[in-house]
């Protein structure tokens, strides 16, 4: 993916108290290192803000924080915060309400890799999605990487960062979007109604969607696979499953 | 986009004579690093023999080259060869033939990016084309990332590499192909007939399809943008219009 050279920067937070300082001042932390085994009271502190906010901790070694570190001073903790804002899902809302737009929402169950969410987020926006959610645990967040390869898209679609997918995917079936999981075995893309509001959910780049939020959406979609390996990169697989909702949209 | 961990690795070949040695026994090399400046008689043979493959020649300096190599004998020249064999585009038409279809046919005008160029392939593969045609300068080939990306798809889905792009586009037309090139500005892709035998040309990530390469082209595709950003990334928008064909081709 070409990288555009622009000045997004997620940042570090280090130390004890500067990290849990962010925390409680409530800025939007992806990720917190944490040296392996430490186990005194500010570490504590620092694990049950962590805990409380569903925010990912990795136990890493001393040299991993000392590579991490941008000051030489982590004592043992390094908070990485998102180089953007996340939104609201009522954002998304707003802004489908505003374009006089049925809802389509992005939904990434476990996006990994940055460049992968970068290019989902960038299709997002060209295909007129109003928003992408992501999962607080384990997927990547809105890194410099997401924000380059996302060219731009991050400053205009919003995306908002959910504990359950499954439970969310829930709540907005109640305020009446249709949802549909991308994976193998579904009815052929073509042969589905995409044109209400909906959510698209794409499940990981090795594992696919999980089953219980598979589970939850009301049509499988499958991409006709004519070739001899098993599946389309997952950013591409996006792209393909949105723009067939556009072209049913424009019908 | 992920990475599998397999074996593929393009290798280096040092040293001015064997260097020479591959060049003339036929190896498919990518590219050469040669010293900046440096003028003496096999340093010479080599920039012939490169000019004579249309292999791209890069000019660097001592440090750039003592980082690349992996013996520490370079002597102001190391060539890389292609991880992959590269086939003839008549590959691609008997691979058409014998699965009875008409020719679908990927056009890569200067794709840089290792990641885009894999996932294109991945693309083509899963999309039913029977080929990938790249040029020889300027962007890259089959390296070990592009291997690596394109999930398995280089076993099954032939690249060639042609020196001329406009040239072999106004050969395959009178093979009775067509083409289609992706850009702003053109006929919504949705509106074209693009059933028949069929080369779908992607321009570079950043500047799109040259002027010349577009001239040949029958038709001009755009996917509608319904977004405030510019284009979609390369490999998502390959994806969206090759599928564009297999939804008409299955019709």
């Amino acid at each position: 993916m070409e990288e555009l050279k622009t000045g997004y920067n997620e940042f570090t937070i280090e130390g004890r108290n500067a990290v849990i300082e962010a925390f409680r001042s409530g800025k939007e932390i992806d990720k917190v290192y944490i040296l392996d085994g430490c186990q005194d009271g500010p570490v504590m502190t620092v694990k049950r803000e962590a805990k409380k906010h569903d925010t990912m901790i990795k136990y890493v070694t001393k040299e991993r924080l000392d590579q991490l570190s941008e000051t030489g001073k982590h004592q043992g903790v390094i908070a990485v915060a998102a180089a953007y804002k996340y939104a609201e899902i009522e954002d998304m809302f707003a802004l489908a309400e505003k374009k006089g737009e049925a809802p389509f929402l992005f939904l990434l169950d476990n996006i990994e890799d940055p460049h992968n969410l970068g290019a989902i987020i960038r299709t997002a926006n060209l295909a007129g999605a109003h928003g992408v959610i992501i999962p607080k645990n384990r997927a990547v967040g809105l890194t410099a990487t997401v924000a380059r390869t996302s060219a731009g898209a991050l400053n205009y679609t919003p995306v908002a960062k959910v504990t359950n997918m499954a439970k969310t995917i829930e709540d907005l079936k109640k305020q009446g979007l249709w949802f549909v999981c991308a994976d193998m075995g579904g009815t052929t893309m073509y042969q589905l109604d995409l044109k209400g509001p909906i959510g698209l959910v794409i499940g990981n780049e090795g594992e696919g969607v999980g089953r219980l939020v598979k589970e939850k959406c009301d049509m499988v979609a499958s991409i006709p696979m004519k070739g001899d390996i098993d599946s389309l990169n997952a950013s591409v697989a996006a792209g393909v499953l949105a723009y067939e909702i556009v072209r049913q949209r424009l019908q």
